[in-house]
């Protein structure tokens, strides 16, 4: 069975053409929890070739922003206040997987954390990053 | 006159294949200072068309990276080790410009901020973001 | 002539204990800035003397909500949504000097930063810390 | 059994004056763990008596750097380089319970995160703010 806020959650992912441009798709969508994945492209890389902050920012960035999406109300919508990442390693492998969860809901702000991961080719996962921010409730524009 | 780091980081620049993609281009270099351009493209969105969170971090961080880069032994190259963006306003307009500061230099450590602005067809700028982080130089690859 | 927001910031910062066990004082009230000073008590250090990052913290984050009130309607108060510290050097000296602005004012978020010095016996000063961070307007208790 | 970090620990929080003036405690140290807990004081309070953010801020930043502690060579002490809290909850009750934990322990930087609870009289918790942040491991003063 599939969480009420996933037709939300994937319509409003389908217009985000950064999401697009990276080939992330959508993992898991849970209650205060959405995890997202996309494969580490050779147009994404920083100076030796691993994944671009960038685009581990964006991910992980995105995964807590839908995972806020999950507990507001359905008419709502959520944008990002402030993000603080901690890179721990270099974005290296086929794919990045970021989880963002809902440390505390809110009317007025949602605080989230994110769990950015690479995944090898044979399937290991190392933490390349770890996240926290707010997330803003906002009426659609 | 160009700055002596100017030829190391427009090396480092080029093999940015994040930089490419997002059209980036450097403007000024300077002791501790480094801004960067980039247009806002249709393919780098949220999803109501203004540009993703992801893209204004990449810019303000390889910014302040870049700015760390003229004040560090030029053998050594600097990685992100964290970085804090507050996002002030919708990155709507033509283009992003980011400008990276160094706060305090190190040996170990370079404490980093960077300012990102949108502009309109018209020229008008706008702060739509800043960020507070910290280099880590090392030795290359 | 004083600032108008001057008589609340003082009551308000009168009725905060910490601030008194601290030896703070306001040295400035303007239009979103406002800096505060403290001594470096003995009573107050990390283990070699230095005063704790947690009083640079305090010092840095309450100047920083004092700025954020010159800027919101005279009935509402301000709380720390968050913050975030970069340490730069040890806080040693007699006493500390933060100076907290506003980068943005908005009706539901205010961004602020904030800069602490610790100025030597014979009075010179050096920057220990930046603060950046978002404060929140809410209607008093 | 005690962990062999308490007595390094031990010694270094009996130097902390702050701790002291907070009335702090060591509760637990394992690997890549400390829990600290202090009296939320009447002196160390915000305009509306809660515990001041500085006071939440210290316990977190502090348990986090004993976390640190234990996983790095013995002779070795460690500094906060930048530390980010997201204030959740205002810190009302009897006492302030902090964990920190390392996150990714190295030997130049060691990233951890912290969560403070405020306990009431009752023995109820509720989480009040978390933090993540970078230690710095350097050699003793």
């Amino acid at each position: 069975m599939t969480h009420p806020a996933l037709p939300r959650i994937a319509a409003s992912f389908a217009r985000q053409s950064m999401m697009q441009t990276l080939g992330a798709e959508i993992v898991t969508v849970d209650d205060g929890v959405c995890e997202l994945a996309a494969p580490l492209l050779p147009a994404m890389g920083q100076q030796h070739g691993a994944g671009h902050a960038g685009v581990t920012f964006a991910l992980g960035d995105t995964a807590a922003g839908y995972a806020a999406l999950t507990l507001i109300a359905p008419e709502r919508e959520v944008m990002t206040a402030e993000m603080k990442i901690n890179l721990l390693a270099p974005a290296v492998g086929v794919r990045l997987i970021a989880r963002g969860r809902v440390v505390r809901p809110g009317r007025r702000l949602v605080v989230v954390t994110a769990e950015v991961e690479a995944e090898a080719v044979d399937g290991a996962r190392k933490l390349v990053a770890i996240l926290q921010g707010t997330m803003v409730p906002v009426d659609p524009l």
